[in-house]
């Protein structure tokens, strides 16, 4: 927790703003899985387990896009102010990498 | 046809063939969840964090799309065989709102 | 328009009832593309013929959906309510992999 | 940084490099919602017709992906790069939103 400091701006990144409440989202997923679980242990109608994934499916791309406008917002357009465009390029093609996998997943 | 429990039938579904393979998968993707979690409180950088989010996304879709084809395969195609096309209506009204909330989420 | 007959009904599928509305969709669709195609050529701002684009893929997810639960009805559940649960099986198998392709793409 | 056109800035953005790509891509997509339409016209399968549509899909979804792709290295990085971090907020946040939207058609 107190392993941000000067390395980490240095390193371009830090969604540490965010850290509790990404924290808190990541345990209520936890929760949600093993609700699943359970759901699949009594089997309960296939129906029902859908929806409580799909739920679960929702609350992880809530995350994901969290994290991905704090990349944007930090490393992309920080490499971007920081040290010009070219020395962004690399940050954007990461991103765009990460929204291509986000987008098939 | 005859391979449906009466318990099976008076619940109306049954998914029990695989069970253990998706409580194996839900543990999977709980432990994928408790990694994702480390991952946020170590910060570490938000691309590696999305790539693992979306692997996790990918194992939760694996989960839904077999449970749908279970649920084709033995509730909607069962009601269909049991008891005629119309008793099969409301089975295939709840599959293809399940399919779209997936789809969707 | 005319083709369809009892080689059709026979063959398990008909989407009969819905195919203007399909139609009209459609044709929506092709309105849109070319609406796109018109910003891109006239260098429109990107966020706005992503938009645009995403309007697009929403229409088109209507119209997958729209197909899927008519192939349900139909198909999945005629076949079985027809010839029994293991005469569907493929049917069951063909939609599940169509519902995975949606979901992937 | 110096390679943004008076024009280019003037208008906020700049795909221009792929330009005719885009075209291309779109033409193509647009022979594909013609294919599909007269696969509805002709009451092909309906799983040979979600085929095409699911293609037609992964095809837009290159479109959305590249487009994106040019708006993070152009606009938002460029924003950053030419004016600084708070200057390039706006941009993010469009990017943002226009990202989730993508994720969620």
């Amino acid at each position: 927790m107190d392993g941000v400091g000067i390395s980490d701006t240095a390193a371009g990144h830090s969604y540490i703003g965010d850290k509790n409440s990404y924290l808190s989202q990541l345990r209520q997923i936890e929760e949600q899985v093993r609700g699943v679980h359970r759901m699949v242990q009594n089997e309960t109608y296939c129906i029902d387990v859908l929806a409580e994934v799909s739920a679960m499916a929702m609350a992880l791309e809530a995350v994901s896009l969290g994290l991905l406008d704090d990349h944007l917002a930090h490393c992309v357009a920080g490499a971007a102010a920081a040290s010009g465009l070219e020395a962004a390029e690399l940050k954007v093609k990461e991103a765009s990498d990460a929204i291509a996998r986000l987008v098939r997943s």
